[in-house]
Parts: structure tokens; sequence; C-alpha cells
């Protein structure tokens, strides 16, 4: 009996120097490597604890079973290296449309700087294209100043302040 | 027989002096009286059909049938002169933390600065804390430098940049 399951189908492939890197949606499996590329990030660092993945399995269960959040991962020979989360959110505003979110982009100190990031960044908005949505938002740390170029490159404006309150 | 709905229950009553303010759920009934008010919207005016509700009514549905999102509407003596939208977002960071985004914040100009956005959004940031969020989040057009004060009054930080992509 076979059991194909979708989520192991790759979103998308590509070849760089150090062999093939893959995007395919996360698995449990996946968890504690995507834990530690949100603590090794210069900021997730004080956020995050690694060592222990219980508060993070009911959260992950939670965007599992639901089909407006997509949380993926990027392979390069067998290891994750790579993460972010598309959240697609209904609203009235701009014609009732729906607005894809990224969150939680990551990618493995290593690997920076060889379009791994521009590859998946693109991907997603593919994916949000092919959704329907009309937009595509992120908020990125005013320190991170590497991000917003990079980001702006891929043709996101800077258009608003992400204001944030912590409870 | 009697169908309570609990959509009818007023979610916050406050006294003004026109009145009786309260905020409850939105109904169908509601969505020209939201239009317009996205619609009056300095910057939402040439984004925004009020007259055509065609386009509006799948994703009303859609928000309507998706427990994370909540669509609130503010009344005055059987007016709506308000509104706003709270996404619920499931995510790994910040230990498996559930984020509360707010967005189409609307207050009708006749009903500016008599505390009806403050009372609003500090019902939307308790409705976070019961919903067990420990992150409230929104972004906001950079020329909307009054909203920017509203918000920080309120708590928030404008430490992100809030970047956009229209497709």
């Amino acid at each position: 009996m076979s059991h194909a399951n979708p989520g192991l189908k790759p979103l998308l492939s590509m070849v760089l120097d150090e062999g093939v890197f893959t995007l395919r949606r996360a698995h449990w499996e996946d968890l504690p490597a995507i834990l530690r590329l949100l603590a090794a990030d210069q900021l997730g660092s004080s956020r995050e604890n690694a060592e222990d993945v219980g508060p993070y399995l009911q959260a992950f269960q939670q965007i599992n079973e639901d089909p407006a959040q997509l949380l993926v991962v990027g392979h390069l020979n067998g290891t994750c290296v790579a993460t972010f989360q598309l959240s697609f959110i209904p609203g009235l505003a701009r014609k009732g449309s729906l607005r894809c979110q990224i969150e939680a982009v990551r990618v493995a100190a290593e690997l920076r700087d060889q379009g791994v990031g521009a590859a998946m960044m693109q991907w997603a908005i593919e994916e949000a294209r092919r959704r329907g949505c009309t937009l595509v938002q992120l908020t990125s740390d005013k320190s991170r100043k590497d991000a917003h170029r990079f980001y702006e490159r891929l043709g996101f404006v800077a258009s608003h302040e992400g204001m944030k309150l912590a409870l």
C-alpha cells in the first residue's frame, strides 16, 4: 500500500555549489531543526529555547492543522538550513483581498548570500499569487538593515510602521 | 423557540455624550456600513468601492467562518461608526506564541478624539490576552503620524519596518 504524502513533495529544488537545496512543508521531525534556526538568530537567541520542544508542540500542531498557515523548511543535502511561515489572512480592505504574511524567515548563517533567501521569498511571493493574494506583507526589526535591503531588492516597500505590543 | 445569537451580545458598552457606544462581532447587515468606513478613509478612498458589495461578500464569509478571525463593529445609537479586524496567528517564534494582528481599524470622522478608538483598541488588547497571545501587532502607513502617536500611547512600539509588496 502506498500513501503518497503531499507534504514530502518538494515545493522548490535548486542546485547550489554545495548540493541540492529543496523547500517543502515542515514535518514534525523538522521541529528541532527549525527551533535551532530560530534560536541561532541574533534577536531570537534570548527568546527561544531549542533544548525544550514542549512549548512548541502545540503551536506546531495548530500551524499544521490550519489551511491558512504554511510552515516551510529548506534542506541542503538532508540538513534543515532554512525556514519561513506564510499566513493567509482574509480581509475586507482592498476589495476583499486575501493577504499573505511572511513570518519567521531564517537561513543558516553558512548559507547566507548564496541566493537561498531570495529563492525562498520568490517562491513565497509566487505562492501568494497562486492563492489569489493581492498583497504580501512582513515586518522586520528596524535593527536588521541588511534584511530591509534584501526585501527591497525583492520589491517590498517599507511603507508602514511595524508596531508591536508585548503582553 | 429562541436561538440566542452570541454575536448579538455586545463585547463592550460605553456611555458617550452622544449616546451608548457598543462593540460587537460584525454581521452581514453591517457590511455596507463597514465598506463606507473603509472607503471614507484618506488612503482607502481609492482602493474601495462601497457601492458594490459583490467583491466583499466572499471575504466577509471567509472571515466569519474562520475562528482565527474576528471582525468587530462599533455602533452609536444604532449606527455603525467604527470597525476593526483581529487575526490570531499561531507561530513557533517566541516559544510557540499566538500573536494577535490588528487590521482595518476605522472610526467615523465625527467620533474621533472622544476615546472611542482607544476603548476599541484596549478591548482588542484584552481579547488578545484572553486568547493567550503574547504579542499584539499592527502596521500603520508611515503617513499616518497621528495614528502612530495614538498607538504609542496604548503601549505599542514602532520597532519594525512594515514592508508591503502589492501583487
